[in-house]
């Protein structure tokens, strides 16, 4: 592993702010960005020149590996600030392993960790005006590797650029989620990528979840490829089912990301008592429990999203609803969740990180 | 579809020229470009300002889609110079239709077939210096287009950049190519984009194509992702495999590439009397045909790679050998494609296209 120079970022200030121009109550979620960026580039088999520096566009030359053999690589977090205006993160360190498993699956270097932690924590301090206090006001983190290096041969590039961009982010309320299960269309492979926050994972769902939406589902829940028959995970989301008052999700493969949300969640609720298997799920289950009313809730959850519940799925076709809830578990772990994360009760977990 | 504006295509010329510069005697495949590259940007849903203009980088916002959400699409042809100066595409129908087809499939624009031909023909035109004549002598020519709309959102870009870049190429030779048959990793889904040529698909095989040339292999034969035992493609080749003196190669699917070389050489294979049968190939006859001798040849078929033969296979940590050949079918056409090609013979398809 090449040695960080994190201790050497360099900082250039914009010489104005953008803040003045956005309106917090109403974002649309990814839009806005704030007046900075933490950059870094791998050449010469090290990171280099770490910076932060105004958010602006940059070069890219035409034969860039990213555009042509899609080596790139995300992470989704959030900063949330209690009323001290701390700033807190919420299991960065889990982003940070997932980032840099990506990045072995897809050929990329891996990021220091010190590296990671110092640009954020440098970017975040310095555009910390632009975390809102309160519940449901949070700042959404987006680190980012593309693959930098010239040349249109199908090998892994020897040049990359690391990114952490930042966006406020309002908590992220879809209305009415109906969802469609997958059929013929599929996510990832066995031995594929699906298991990493790799750019293609994402592209190849818009056509689909586009069918989808026409018929006016929201998202789609995927199947395993081979059967279309075992529940995986939505687009941006892993999946919880609630059968009589247990929960199921799908066990974690190398098709499905390991979400932190998702793993969140199944601590809390072991915490709370509440029975939890990690198992494969069937489309035929889901239908046995509409038909019997076994199933009681289905939702998602992902760092955009938090907890989101799903109203009804249709498969083959036909559209099942679920019936309404008075004492929703997904509601109660998203309240739990979400006050933790804000630091209004206590986290009894360590999950929380001040900056 | 959007209106093209195919003969208004504005032409920037460069002050100078970097030809002299390129060895084209020791060319590294796809990292030299010419003098000059197509472009046209897909806003408020239509192309617009077609232009030509000096090869040079652009600038991308950070958020761009491309490097978040990897929508971003290829194609790979060649441009050939015959003895009369004239300059040659070989069935450049079947690329553009290709690439509107991923486009569907990754939720992107199409190209209008008259904006696409047009460009690329004025590009050609202009950087005609570039096309060397003689057999071997080419010029690759990389079609892409790229999401370019803003916003860290999962959905689809509303604005694309579709370019045209050019580089000369050398008959691709690689030497004996060795391959590893994918046991465990994977390259496509069972309704996934296999068979778009998007960049994530190549990302994706990066990682395990570098394991196996750690143990010696050039390629990796990717399997069926359930079951690994039906062959199916290489990493930028179809496959051809000899058993006997019939030729079979495994039939399109929403899994593979439909190579334009492949469906040539089915089509040439047919008119010269050879047997060919498009159907699934078994890892275990390939074992058994090296066993009792009946697999006399395998080779890949693509634009770049043309045809190239390959000398044996590893499975299951054991390797096998080809025998020696003396009437190689691999050889055969590919001279008699690439004298098409080049127009050193006649071409009773009509698949050669004057410029
Ligand atoms: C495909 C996919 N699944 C699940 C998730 C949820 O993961 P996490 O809870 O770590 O945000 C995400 C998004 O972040 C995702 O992109
Ligand atoms: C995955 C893949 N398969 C096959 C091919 C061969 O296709 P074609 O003969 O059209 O070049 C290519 C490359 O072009 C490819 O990328």
């Amino acid at each position: 592993m090449s040695t960080t120079q994190a201790n050497k970022i360099e900082i250039i200030k914009a010489p104005t702010t953008k803040i003045n121009e956005v309106d917090f109550e109403n974002l649309n979620f990814g839009s806005v960005f704030t007046d900075h960026l933490f950059e870094c580039d791998f050449k010469n088999g090290e990171w280099q020149n770490p910076t932060i520096k105004p958010y602006a566009p940059f070069m890219m030359d035409p034969s860039s590996r990213v555009f042509h053999y899609g080596q790139a690589i995300f992470e989704g977090m959030k900063a949330y600030k209690d009323d001290n205006n701390d700033i807190w993160l919420f299991r960065p360190d889990e982003n940070i392993k997932r980032f840099n498993s990506s990045a072995v699956r897809m050929a990329m270097p891996e990021v220091p960790e010190q590296l990671f932690t110092e640009g954020l924590n440098q970017l975040l301090k310095l555009d910390e005006a632009w975390i809102k206090k309160g519940l449901g006001n949070t700042l959404y983190i987006r680190p980012f590797m593309i693959a930098t290096g010239f040349g249109v041969v199908a090998n892994p590039s020897d040049e990359y650029k690391f990114m952490i961009i930042l966006s406020p982010a309002k908590a992220y309320y879809s209305g009415e989620v109906k969802v469609l299960i997958a059929e013929h269309f599929s996510r990832a492979a066995n031995g594929g990528i699906g298991a990493a926050k790799t750019a293609g994972n994402y592209a190849g769902q818009f056509y689909p979840t586009s069918l989808a939406n026409k018929e006016g589902f929201q998202q789609v829940i995927w199947t395993d490829d081979a059967t279309h028959t075992k529940l995986e995970e939505a687009g941006t989301m892993n999946v919880f089912f609630r059968i009589n008052d247990t929960l199921v999700t799908a066990p974690t493969s190398e098709r499905i990301l390991d979400g932190v949300t998702r793993k969140s969640l199944i601590d809390m609720a072991k915490r709370e008592g509440i029975a939890i298997e990690e198992r494969s799920v069937l489309v035929s289950e889901l239908i046995e429990g509409i038909k019997d009313g076994s199933l009681k809730e289905i939702f998602g959850a992902g760092t955009a999203a938090v907890v989101s519940p799903i109203k009804g799925f249709a498969y083959k076709e036909e559209y099942f609803e679920l019936p309404k809830i008075e004492d929703s578990i997904a509601l109660q772990l998203k309240e739990k969740l979400t006050n933790m994360q804000h630091k209004l009760t206590e986290d009894p977990f360590g999950w929380t990180v001040k900056i």
